[in-house]
């Protein structure tokens, strides 16, 4: 049988794709730093194996031929998940993969080196060089899978989303957030002047932040036989859904930094961790793309962390591990006003949620115009500018580092990844209102430590759906109704009352 | 060019040993106890792939091609240990491999019940399987290699070795130790009698003999850029030449367990890291054996670590670490006489440096009448019971768990590795002896923490030769003789006053 065939091959893939997540973790928490050379060879001689293995010719024939072999209705989806990969693999040439592997090495080096300098002028022939190639890229795998350009590179990253169903969401919601915002910051410092933040009264030792968060992981279900929390430079979750490699960092002045980063990479590992773990090692059982992994993330972390039940629980906590005299006379609103600061920057990562989608959707209307051909990088400096001064009223036109140059992303190669981080935060606030009509009482149960029901929303509704079908679907599935922004909005209205 | 392909294929190879040695490192390092198949799965699927690459018949041709090639120096001695390699692992039928590896694992599972309980009746059947297994492998081995079956099996081993050398140095070294044994240990009693040990005035936290041991690993030279020290179970030192991953464990009642564990591994390491690192891909610059591999280790523990100078050095810095009230009064003798305790006993791991021999050259007796057809599994016991009445005086026939079941080699189809562990003591004592012609003063230095020229010394003659000759060869390069028993004698004699 092919299929048997397929399913031997999904094992290699399988056992190689656990190597390199475990031998990536290792790399960012335990690895001497002249470690890194092997490693390096290592990981990229790993991925050229898998590569040649996955895309082999004779692999279209076996997926042909299961296709007309009598299965089950889990193997013909993990089937069409399989060939919906096997086409993105095999749809460049290699030469192109070749040319688009070299430029964007040579671009994403020397933006290392040019960005703290704010050296544009040097990046932008490499980067227009990255771009054209993105283009090509975009027109070959739009041919294979009958998407728009621009799609095509969005499918790699959120299977399924368009952008004829991004475009009225992100309009909408920009228009509500370049309203809202000033609004919302001009209610946050009348707050700040009637209630002035209290200072945090460290230090706070790393040993005591640790258990601190391990209680509050363990609390929320994070699975410690299938998984840990390690320290690394940025926080992050890696490893494989049975053996889940989570890290954060630690400021010894505040433990706000530290416990956010375990919480919101607590998301993203639950969502692993309750992956089904029956035929793991088919494609269609991996976590569904980038935009619902970060649903997943900012469900805990935006949904559950930065609200009112959760301090209600959390506050004795923090007494409990840092010191109860650290947090004498504090109340739960003094806690809220530390964790939920808006502010306008000129950081995407360094964002809060009302600001965030801001930076995504200048991105993702750069890049819509960047793969049309419409813009060059040459232009993005003006562009950028333009944008910023629109949504943010900030000015970078002698800010170019902390403008176009500030994320890896495009001289990299990656185009159509930036919109996912704001389609997560829209999906989590969709999640949450569905759960909650499943879950009346969700928030008494939060203030009282107990997640366990909102878990189990979300295992049968978003977690246990793994990749069987695209995002809107399993989102429509799981809320009853397509993207909607509504949902956001009214958790920021909530949020930050204006 | 077809060593140009040979140079692509070891790459690649190389990547997956690397990816297979921190894996391993990592399961027994950090891995959550849930990620327990999964990380198996991943492991046996790569050996399978890589061995699979590694024995494709193709590979013949290259070799041959290659050997007509014009090839450096460097290179005709890589593609001879390439060569080999390549004949050890294509010399067995993929039956008998699969026959093999089945009876072994049933084996070493069912060992693992079997001998808390002292089950010999379960056990023996199994056993015989894989002992038959083991003769036919060897028969099939020795022709290809032109070795005497056992010889073959040794050579997987220690490369070069063979019966031939070994008998007479075995059979010099047992009857030295079976007289000097009993003296010995009288003498100890006498002395302990008239110079009671000093009890340690422990709990020593683990924190302090962690910063002791990465004291002592830094002056003896192991470069922290390149590898790091954890905890584990067993000790071992796994990780890659680059990144070499080394552990102890401890025992807060006595920080001699964890400080051993962590030197003699940093015998281990030393040699990983003194390694070549040009062409670090191909076979011969990897370390040449476990009877080598356990020279260096003992070189450190043994020769150096367990010396009177040592401890003129490292008593302050016990003190400086642990405590000097835990030191009060203690003299070099003082620890002398806790780290040099002999003692007869059932168990090898347990063994002292006087002992641990006749565990050994016991276990090397039986093998050669297991190999041989002289011996079956049935007659186990009793064997091994007369040969331990005859060496230590001690009885197993009621202690069978304790004897013939106590090692986890037989079970799992490992023959002709025992003998690496001896050999590697008496390598050891002989490289101290010809290291010491050339460094006179070797022992003032380490009594000042010097082991600059002595690790030159072991640099140039043991670990910048790798695998580029046999371990004969190797040592009679280094050492200007071949295997002589009579420096191990000589050191044990020094050290155990009888």
């Amino acid at each position: 049988m092919s299929l048997e065939k397929l399913d031997q091959l999904n094992r290699k893939l399988h056992a190689i794709s656990h190597a390199m997540a475990i031998l990536g973790a290792d790399e960012a928490i335990h690895m001497p730093p002249g470690g890194g050379k092997g490693r390096a060879d290592s990981l990229s001689a790993l991925a050229a194996m898998q590569h040649e293995m996955a895309s082999a010719p004779h692999i279209a024939d076996w997926i042909e031929e299961a296709e007309n072999e009598d299965l089950t209705p889990d193997q013909t989806i993990g089937l069409e998940e399989f060939a919906r990969l096997y086409r993105q693999r095999t749809c460049l040439p290699a030469d192109l993969v070749r040319r688009k592997t070299a430029s964007a090495m040579a671009c994403e080096q020397l933006w290392r080196q040019a960005r703290p300098e704010g050296d544009w002028k040097s990046l932008q022939p490499l980067l227009q060089d990255v771009i054209e190639l993105a283009r090509e890229e975009a027109g070959l795998r739009a041919a294979a899978t009958g998407l728009a350009p621009y799609d095509a590179l969005i499918d790699q990253y959120d299977p399924g989303s368009t952008m004829a169903e991004i475009d009225p969401v992100f309009s909408r919601l920009k228009s509500f957030l370049t309203s809202f915002l000033p609004r919302a910051l001009e209610a946050q410092k009348k707050r700040h002047a009637d209630h002035p933040l209290k200072p945090l009264a460290g230090p706070f030792p790393v040993e005591k932040q640790r258990a601190l968060g391990l209680a509050a992981m363990e609390q929320l279900g994070f699975d410690f036989t299938h998984g840990r929390l390690d320290i690394s430079h940025h926080p992050f979750c890696g490893g494989v859904p049975t053996d889940v490699r989570m890290t954060t960092r630690y400021d010894t002045d505040s433990f706000i930094q530290g416990l956010m980063g375990t919480l919101h990479e607590t998301g993203h590992a639950l969502y692993e961790q309750g992956l089904p773990r029956q035929q793991a090692h088919w494609p269609h059982n991996l976590a569904r793309g980038m935009a619902m992994h970060e649903s997943q993330s900012l469900f805990v972390e935006m949904q559950i962390v930065r609200s009112r039940p959760f301090w209600q629980w959390a506050l004795p906590l923090l007494a409990r591990h840092l010191g109860s005299s650290a947090f004498e006379g504090w109340s739960v609103e003094d806690v809220l006003a530390h964790v939920n600061i808006i502010e306008k920057g000129y950081i995407r990562v360094d964002a809060d949620e009302v600001t965030y989608p801001l930076h995504v959707i200048l991105r993702y209307e750069l890049e819509q115009d960047l793969i049309g051909a419409k813009l060059d990088a040459r232009d993005l400096p003006e562009a950028w500018n333009a944008k910023m001064e629109e949504y943010l009223g900030l000015n970078t036109l002698d800010k170019v580092a902390d403008g176009p140059m500030q994320d890896v992303h495009w001289p990299a190669g990656l185009f159509g990844y930036f919109p996912s981080y704001t389609l997560g935060a829209l999906m989590a606030a969709q999640q949450w209102n569905a759960m909650e009509r499943k879950v009346p009482d969700a928030a008494e149960r939060i203030s009282r430590g107990d997640f366990a029901a909102i878990n189990d929303w979300r295992r049968d509704n978003i977690w246990s759906r793994a990749s069987h079908a695209t995002t809107p679907r399993i989102l429509q599935d799981a809320t009853g109704e397509p993207l909607n922004p509504d949902h956001f909005i009214a958790h920021l209205e909530k949020r930050y009352p204006a």
